[in-house]
């Protein structure tokens, strides 16, 4: 059908919900009646509002579809089949199978998913990046419309998004919140107090326009003055769960539950059978996005032995990585500590502010992946834990987003332990596919910075605060995955393993103890994840198999566990003397602290002598 | 000072500010203008609201004093020293200095410091779990009083903590909002735009309470009004950076910046000079919090063989265990996933329902463990990623805090890879003075809630989703650290390892493995951290080296990883097959996921077997 009287949309919603009913029914588990209560909504939108080539999902004009309300599953499918572009045997008999793309929750396994949801409250801070992409980057009119549930408005990263959305005037973006008014266990807490939801919407500086999400005049009009509003648009629909099927409509005890067969087809018979309409929504108006010119990547040099933090290798790098014209970068209002500031000044055009929003960073992070860009986000090391949800639904996103954090570990001194990272690593190397990197000195750092560029899924960089010498000529390469042999001779005794500020520690631990005549072999595992077993394997054999591996980090899941997981993997256990930072930190000196903790030189020096004399 | 006039208040916020700028520029780092622009709003806090026998740091009746804005720890230090408890010598040669409890940001090594603060967004939450406690158990009229920065209006979380405090009436608290309109690198996103935060504020059903901040007379009301609020209040002070020395006041550029020595010399003359006043605000009302008689705890028993999933153990065997009147349950709106549910039917008084929010939900938990309360948190164990920041800043704040996170690993089945935990472990692991629990069937679980119970720091439980059967009898004990040896004998030729659900795929390989001939020994991890390195040695040893670790986790920081730091630490490294689950997993059955990501007893058993052929 095209050019749909509201008659026709009725149909179709009523399909929408037969076919929510009979693929969660047939699979055994999902969510009928959270698709149910959003069925009317989503017919009037697909069939007059979502511009969108259904044949051509990489067409870059085409708008953007994502269900914040993951669960809703159900219905986003029954929508892909009445758009025609999947079957309704594949419905049937894949909806959540084994092996189908017909995943339980929304996932880029399907080519018109943008980002996985089902973790609630980040479908709509993703969609704030795709619209920031549109409204700044791309310049092209296409529009983002998210589906979001009721109960994830408890969702501090949910107020995140319309805050930024309102902030850089996304009136490109139009959320349409379900407020079924039950949650999973029973009634959300605002219930149907559609006022409230105004309140807050209006007070985050959105256009809240509340309708009656079973009304589809009202519904057509909502979309329509959405699309024209020059703000960010949020349609409040008041809506029943399981609405059309009177057994479970607006009752409590059947969220996340199908119907039972004989139940499923009482449903069918209310809803009015089954039917297998197509519908032919609005294209979308032809455009491309806007492209800008690519220069050559001259990165920048550094003398060694000359002292410079990492982490303004990372925004010199980075300034400097900004003459591909694809490159973006974000940041949570330290752009004066992580130095992104550096390609903030060259490039403001291709540079968002988050302000202090880690999640909300992150995911406007994934929305510029979505949309093809290379963006770049960073903020304090340790402050990327408060968006580890993200990163982590990143993943199964696919979304490719580099991720750097300054400011690691004990190293930092005064600021104190809330400041310091000292889980990243573990929480960076446990993401599917990630790759980890954490340099010593600056020229490794601006290398990876390029490589980070080039490189998929979740790439994380670690940086340090201090400045440090640096230790490599301008032209060395870093590949990703390896490691550098930093100090050798024939006769090493013991191998010492460190990255970023801990490397130095073993550099001069190594000076140390030459002075006691142990030769100590150093290896900088600049690249933590992948890790250069062969490397670290030669070093162990040089040696004896005596090894220390030191991190500004704590003891599980960093450096040292990834050695050991290496060297497991690779049919050579190794003993490794680990030095992690034991102990709660304090406030102090960068020396204070790190001896303290018990990484400093002179304890990687007294570690070695203990490994060597056994 | 007792009795103070508004002069006499004038006085000691020119004190607070000069030794604010003292103390940082001794220091050499530090926050000395975020200090001066709250200083008017907490002289007239702690000289006439603040109801606090400084003397006696743990009188329950004593109000609380949160800085979420953490790095004005100036201020904070310089509140102490007014009050008589940190000296002048303490504040000027302590500050940000090695071993002194004087740290950069506040965290509870002081007495009066009730949590950990520095990351933004979390002091206000954590007020929250405070206030719950006074309103709700303690049932004392204590107030909790929150110093907010204006930055730190842009986390998520903050509007969590006003939702949660609208919604359960918490009249007792108050946030105070030093709006001093500059950020870290420039302005805020709302800058001086008071109407905005009033609109967001109220829309989230707290009484806002516009003033000026450097008016004590608009202050002094405000305090007075907003104590008598029957909703939380939120003052939201307009106020001006670096406040009273004209060369920074208002200025950008002197963010986390210590005064130069000239300069705060001029500084100090500008506020009129060095002061030792002490001041003696009003004392708590005498009371004492409420007790609940405690009860025995008797812990469900179950039937060897019986189908029972370890996530409804947790909720029957916290039930059990809140015979303890002093335990307290939360949840994040999935209490009957989780079944924390059992607790909530049988302890309706002591169950709090956060909804869709970890942050605010691991927050209150902080809160009501500063209370002294015994209390467990659960959610989805994927979700708790939401909120690891919270989780870290909690080991900061020395909390004890239980967590439980349901529906582990590819196990879950169709929901997809969403809502499926594979990187908690090593999240959970990496946090210091953590303990990581993950049983393997009802009675291991059981146990163990009650030694979460009695156990401090941070402790996290992973359950699982599916019923297996009960591998042990009702009266074994599982002490935190230990492992069971659930199959052995004398010539076991290799070690198969597990926990949760793949404990129970090692017993089916060694089943399958003994038809071949092979004889396979199998250890229960369900104390991943602190781990049984004695009985994995032991194991080792007997099985000539030969061991197999499966886990329902990702392949880094998890089960394996614990092992190989274990063997390594204890000075015989170990070569582990290990079976993590690999690749992005769909969705599916346990069966078919188990299998596809390589954990299934079949792939155990395959892995044995080229182990012991090796």
């Amino acid at each position: 059908m095209t050019g749909q009287t509201l008659d026709d949309i009725r149909e179709l919603a009523q399909q929408l919900r037969v076919d929510s009913i009979r693929c969660s029914t047939a699979a055994g588990s999902g969510h009928p009646t959270s698709s149910m209560s959003a069925a009317d909504l989503m017919a009037v939108l697909l069939a007059r509002h979502l511009r969108y080539d259904w044949r051509r999902p990489d067409e870059p004009a085409n708008d953007h579809l994502i269900f914040s309300k993951g669960h809703a599953s159900p219905l986003l499918y029954s929508m892909f089949k009445a758009a025609g572009v999947v079957s309704d045997d594949q419905l049937m008999n894949g909806y959540r199978r084994f092996g189908s793309v017909l995943e339980g929750h929304p996932t880029p396994v399907l080519p018109w998913v943008d980002v996985a949801t089902g973790s609630l409250g980040q479908g709509l801070p993703d969609g704030v990046g795709i619209a920031l992409a549109g409204r700044y980057l791309d310049e092209l009119p296409y529009r983002v419309w998210v589906l979001c549930g009721d109960s994830e408005m408890a969702e501090g990263s949910i107020w995140e998004a319309f805050d930024k959305a309102a902030y850089y005037g996304l009136s490109n973006l139009t959320a349409i919140v379900d407020v079924n008014r039950l949650g999973q266990r029973g009634p959300t807490e605002l219930g149907w107090d559609i006022d409230a939801y105004v309140k807050r919407v209006e007070g985050f500086g959105c256009h809240a326009m509340p309708v009656d999400g079973h009304d589809l005049g009202d519904i057509d009009k909502a979309l329509t003055h959405a699309a024209e509003s020059d703000r960010p648009a949020v349609i409040l629909a008041r809506t029943r769960k399981g609405r059309g099927f009177s057994e479970v409509e607006d009752r409590e005890g059947w969220h996340g539950r199908p119907l039972p067969a004989e139940m499923a087809e009482r449903a069918i018979v209310e809803l009015g059978g089954e039917r297998q309409l197509t519908v032919s929504g609005p294209l979308p108006r032809a455009g491309t996005p806007r492209t800008r010119a690519s220069g050559e990547v001259d990165l920048p040099r550094y003398e060694p032995g000359a002292k410079v933090a990492t982490r303004l290798a990372y925004g010199q790098a980075l300034a400097a990585v900004g003459a591909r014209g694809d490159v973006v970068a974000l940041d949570g209002e330290v752009g004066n500590s992580t130095h992104s500031e550096e390609f903030a000044k060259k490039y403001p055009e291709r540079y968002f502010e988050i302000f202090i929003a880690e999640q909300q960073l992150v995911a406007a992070t994934v929305g510029l992946s979505v949309r093809g860009y290379v963006a770049f986000a960073s903020t304090f090391a340790a402050f990327f834990t408060r968006a580890y949800d993200f990163i982590r639904m990143s993943a199964i996103s696919n979304a490719n987003i580099r991720l750097c954090g300054s400011h690691a570990g004990v190293e930092i001194g005064a600021d104190g332990p809330s400041q310091m990272a000292l889980e990243d690593l573990a929480m960076m190397r446990a993401v599917e596919g990630s790759t980890v990197l954490y340099p010593s000195d600056a020229t490794s750092a601006a290398y990876l910075v390029r490589e980070m560029a080039a490189r998929n899924g979740v790439v994380y960089m670690r940086t340090t605060r201090g400045a440090y010498p640096v230790l490599y000529p301008p032209d060395e390469a870093f590949p990703v995955g390896g490691a550098k042999v930093v100090r050798s001779g024939p006769e090493d005794q013991v191998t010492l393993v460190g990255a970023g500020v801990t490397l130095h520690n073993c550099l001069a631990a190594a000076g140390q103890l030459g002075e006691d005549g142990i030769r100590a072999r150093v290896v900088d595992l600049y690249s933590v994840k992948p890790i250069d077993t062969q490397t670290l394997l030669a070093a162990a054999a040089a040696t004896g198999g005596k090894m220390v591996v030191v991190e500004d980090h704590y003891a599980a899941g960093g450096l040292g566990s990834a050695v050991l997981e290496a060297f497991s993997e690779a049919g050579h256990p190794v003993r490794i003397a680990h030095l992690p930072v034991r102990g709660l930190p304090g406030s102090g000196t960068s020396a204070e602290l790190m001896e303290a903790a018990g990484i400093s030189a002179a304890r990687v020096a007294q570690a070695a002598r203990d490994v060597v004399r056994g």
